[in-house]
């Protein structure tokens, strides 16, 4: 019945460690992909005179919509990275889990180069929603992986300060409900979507006053 | 004879996170770009007050054979994930076989584009035979992973307990077989040869009972 | 205030880890899939009694780039993996830093395919720009992680020889300088521009006379 | 002059790792992406009664080509891997002397779609001579990876065994002398040529004799 837990105690270190080896991989390979799929103007584009530089800015929407996909997921790396501190142990639903969370963040460069073809085009509406729901799916993703692994201690050490745990929590679990707002705002203005979905990369990015506090303290 | 034998206990244990590092690395890379292939419909097939949400539907085939091969991949990673947690050890023939097991793991996302392209065609059972044959090779090598390396604890600790071992072979022997279900039912309809392996994916992705008993003794 | 720093030490290191792993993905991705990119000449080109060694030969500018910003990148990981050595701590802050220098890095394989497309062409100039803002970019996120590390030892052993720490900042603090020459070049004649930046490519390369020193001694 | 001796040894053992891990991630990818470009027939291609098996029979080379540039990168990650369970410390020519390494494994992709590409065609010649000398460069920078490392133990422990260090350099010095056979082949036989590569990949998989002796004894 309680067969596994024979396991020594460094194999389940070892496991949580695969899990941050193949989340790494999928975060580095869709990240840098991305900017691959940056397309580089042909020669054949530039007749009568039209220049490199008014090529490339009218490319614009591909840029931006890449700067602002690179800056959420490598945010949401650095908070996956920042939960797994404190993950020590892991089961066969936990990894399932965070299979799912990947396929989420796999899917981001598809709704990426949907927004940066549509952006400018009557069906913006449709191509911020595609964008703004794979977002919700990854936020909810997300917030499982941490409830599940916090949820009585299943898989963190029992001496982890509740204040971290609840600190991320808190941080997170209106993530997939913040994503709604541009959800909505799509079908009106796909434009502010877009602005606001900017503004959230942002958002996340920012350091909690707890750190500020603490590198303050620290020095 | 016995000379690299030598080499201390610690360097073995390395070799074995080599592996691990280079099968995650594999892993991730095919997860990550066979949703690279997700086509984005150009703004030239939008002519005629089609929308982008009818494009979008089109292709499900796409989305679909994605979603599949995502799930096997994916939970094919977690069940290699398990297997690594017992072994210690590795050689030059195991090293072989996990290449040789890459090799099929590298081909799905070939097999996955024939099947995105060819399930709604007159050659759609030629595409489900190659998708099939490619995930029974898969099976295949997975088990022969398996059963090198446990052969008489071959590359495993003797202390690691046979209920283990032998749970993790009577789930996988009969992957192989289990394949050959829908290779043959590709001949008849291919439609339903898909949603066969749809259903595999979703069977090995289940926890064993073992696994269910631990987690509820564990709470 | 200083919730986190109850973290065991150990917990700390391995974020540092999982900097490096992230980094080293975006790295060797970047490195390999710039030689993907390299162009196979079709059957079609070759009519006309043109052999494949010509058309080969004509390909010669995509070629050179990728070689020097093979070179570039190359080099880049191996003074980031030096810094590594000394950095034992992580924050938030640095995180953020370390995926903006990532950025800077995964931008390369575009303006590479830009100079690979331009260099020959009246619009030269304009490629050989983008080339290089993006080669200060990185230059100066490069010593942004760096400085931000070292500062006040925020992320590095307090017992880490200064002469070390003052070795990497003094090598590398006139990086971005260094490149604004091939950026002014550009105007003038972008193939010199080119030059310069390969010239610096192999300069990176160089061992230290400190690194030589050493290498004597130890034999 | 001996200033970073100072550093710790396991300092310089993390080195090593981070070398190892980016070394994998250029093999994962250069391995995974080959089979990325293999080519699915599209439903156009199959007009006027072909078949879907026809038009991939027709694809042989691709397969073909593949296959053997997979096997041959796939043993080559092995044999670095049994490299490196020796070498235990790193400096920085012995980086740059990976790097090479890897640039000549980066490039493999593209000579195997030259070969690919000409295999039947005129040109085949020149295809073949491009993928042997792409071989010959790795081979030469394979065995100055060892040749550097092992060179008066200057990276390897003083305790490694001569015999495991004199085995590894009696087998692969003469590798890059191997693939000139092919090279010259090529230029009366291309076919004869690439059945060469075939046969050289399936050599350098092979146990030698000292582990087949070690696995009956360990029984």
């Amino acid at each position: 019945m309680t067969v596994d837990t024979q396991l020594p105690e460094t194999t389940q270190t070892k496991e949580t460690a695969r899990i941050e080896t193949f989340a790494d991989g999928v975060f580095a390979i869709i990240i840098t992909l991305m900017a691959f799929a940056l397309r580089v103007p042909q020669q054949e584009e530039l007749a009568d005179g039209v220049t490199l530089l008014e090529v490339m800015a009218s490319d614009w929407p591909s840029y931006l919509t890449f700067f602002v996909s690179f800056l959420t997921i490598g945010v949401m790396w650095i908070n996956h990275h920042r939960m797994f501190a404190s993950i020590k142990r892991t089961d066969h639903i936990f990894l399932l889990i965070n299979v799912a969370f990947l396929f989420g963040v796999s899917i981001v460069p598809f709704s990426t180069a949907l927004v940066a073809e549509y952006l400018q085009h009557r069906e913006a509406t449709t191509a911020m929603m595609v964008y703004n729901l794979v977002y919700i799916l990854m936020a909810l993703l997300f917030n499982a992986v941490w409830r599940y692994a916090t949820w009585n201690n299943r898989l963190i050490e029992q001496t982890t300060n509740r204040e971290i745990i609840e600190g991320i929590w808190r941080r997170y679990r209106f993530g997939p409900m913040l994503y709604v707002v541009p959800l909505l705002v799509a079908f009106i203005e796909p434009g502010a979507s877009f602005f606001i979905n900017l503004v959230l990369a942002v958002f996340w990015a920012l350091p909690t006053s707890g750190e500020i506090l603490r590198r303050s303290s620290a020095r």
